[in-house]
């Protein structure tokens, strides 16, 4: 199968240039493990849990692979101080944050050989990540699942790499050949997909949890939570729909959000739960149409993008 | 200089596939002639104008080019009857709607050989304008400047494209050769601009208007309007922040909107009012960094774009 050669392959070892996202509850270890072995970079999310879960995580994904893999850090969990440690004790090849600026884990990282990746929704974030070592940044635009910024991928990408020298990586939207392909004329050299590996064989998410996203259309998400400064893009469920309706009384506090929300993602994943679970997912689920395993989505996705690019 | 073989060239008679966008107050005859005689589509806007008002633009830009040129429809305007009706007895090449469903206009525009391109939001619309017998769809994303529907760009291009036999033009966070280049990649087969022409030298907007384009950011822009169901993407200013924190009040109704908003657009566009002025504008803004003629920003964007396309 061809690839695209890009300073991101070189920098994280991998073969194809596509990350797998770091999702709560979804990105574990043996679908982070699917995708590194396919020749992509899996990454399991540490998520809001402590340092012997991400500890046991990564023993399970080292069992099961021994190519590249990276971690997802949720830097407001809890735990954070904990699962930064294990990362860099563990010497793990890559490391991508979110939600902030991972500033007092960065020099510990870079000192063990941890690449760091944040996740970055503008141009002004970036700038300020490349000085602080990052060895190449996720833009990453709002039609993504999980938690989103407020600029989207085709005008965020080329501006982001405009901005800096480090690599890019495109995210957001991307779900087959054609947003790899649209996301390197952008000028990226890589790009993260969280949406079309939920529907991977090896995803291990709850059943209905994959049939919504193959069922999904274009225009079956719904981003909650903007009033407050935390917004995240679902599937329109009646969580989110109760939750959009509730955001827009006066007197709604994060401490209400907090508290309507809480075990709503761990409800979808694990649960199937269709009236309290929160499904995460981008506006590219309606471009999701089977389940697959986690190497023929990519070679899949390879195919037509260099087909595309004529490689 | 090269192209990019098109369906959406065929059949509108242009040379490069790029479609100047239909603003308010922004795209009358000058431009649209400049844009057209530079090989793209110019775009007269009839706004919420009279009938006598576009008849004249018509005149104007024919004594100004004989390539072909199109007229954008805002189907919500208290005339649209009547500028319905200029552009079927003008025999206009195309025309472009946004705003609804041009339903009760299109046999007639069809009898006249006039070529109907709507804007579309969703997979949903695209394929019932499809049905009604529109030529192509132009498929915009929120990242585009004026009204804007909730998808973006590189999440709906690919599903619009799945859902048609026609072909789709990209609007939405474009403003350069890369942007086109992703279009295509996508499916489409042309893009429409808008943000990036509003620094051409032919658009006859007030110089604080251009300079503000010029100067923006990849976070200069919010939408206002979300709540009321009329979302619309402009530069951040006192007026849009003023917009902003309005709506969130309870009791802010259409009413409250249209009276804040009205002349908004033209204080902006003709007299340069930093304060009570509405500068409509994509995310795309921060990539427009200088004043070029039409033929200049045509000839840029398409060198780029066949460089990356390998054409």
């Amino acid at each position: 199968m061809k690839t695209i050669k890009s300073r991101i392959c070189e920098l994280t070892g991998i073969t194809y240039p596509i990350f797998q996202g770091g999702m709560s509850w979804i990105s574990e270890a043996r679908l982070a493990a699917a995708v590194s072995n396919a020749g992509g970079l899996g990454i399991i999310s540490a998520m809001n849990a402590d340092a012997s879960y991400l500890s046991s995580q990564i023993k399970l994904c080292r069992e099961l692979t021994d190519k590249p893999f990276g971690v997802n850090i949720l830097l407001l969990s809890p735990y954070v101080d904990d699962v930064a440690r294990v990362v860099r004790e563990e010497r793990i090849p890559v490391v991508t944050t979110g939600a902030g600026t991972p500033g007092k884990y960065m020099e510990g990282w870079l000192r063990a050989g941890v690449r760091v990746i944040p996740v970055v929704a503008s141009v002004a974030l970036a700038k300020r990540l490349e000085k602080m070592g990052a060895s190449a940044v996720i833009a990453e635009g709002a039609e993504a699942g999980g938690h989103v910024g407020e600029l989207n991928t085709m005008a965020l990408v080329p501006q982001v790499c405009d901005a800096l020298s480090i690599p890019v990586v495109a995210a957001g939207g991307i779900a087959d050949g054609r947003g790899i392909a649209a996301a390197f004329m952008l000028g990226a050299e890589g790009v993260q997909c969280g949406t079309r590996f939920l529907a991977a064989l090896e995803c291990q998410i709850h059943p209905v949890y994959k049939q919504k996203i193959i069922e999904a259309t274009d225009s079956d998400t719904i981003v909650t939570g903007k009033k407050l400064g935390h917004p995240v893009r679902a599937l329109k469920t009646p969580f989110t729909r109760k939750f959009a309706q509730l955001e827009n009384s006066q007197d709604f506090t994060q401490a209400d959000a907090d508290s309507f929300g809480a075990g709503a993602l761990r409800r979808a994943a694990q649960e199937g739960d269709a009236v309290n679970g929160c499904y995460m997912a981008g506006q590219s689920a309606g471009l999701v149409k089977k389940i697959q395993s986690a190497q023929d989505i990519i070679l899949e996705m390879m195919q037509q993008a260099t087909a595309l690019l004529k490689l």
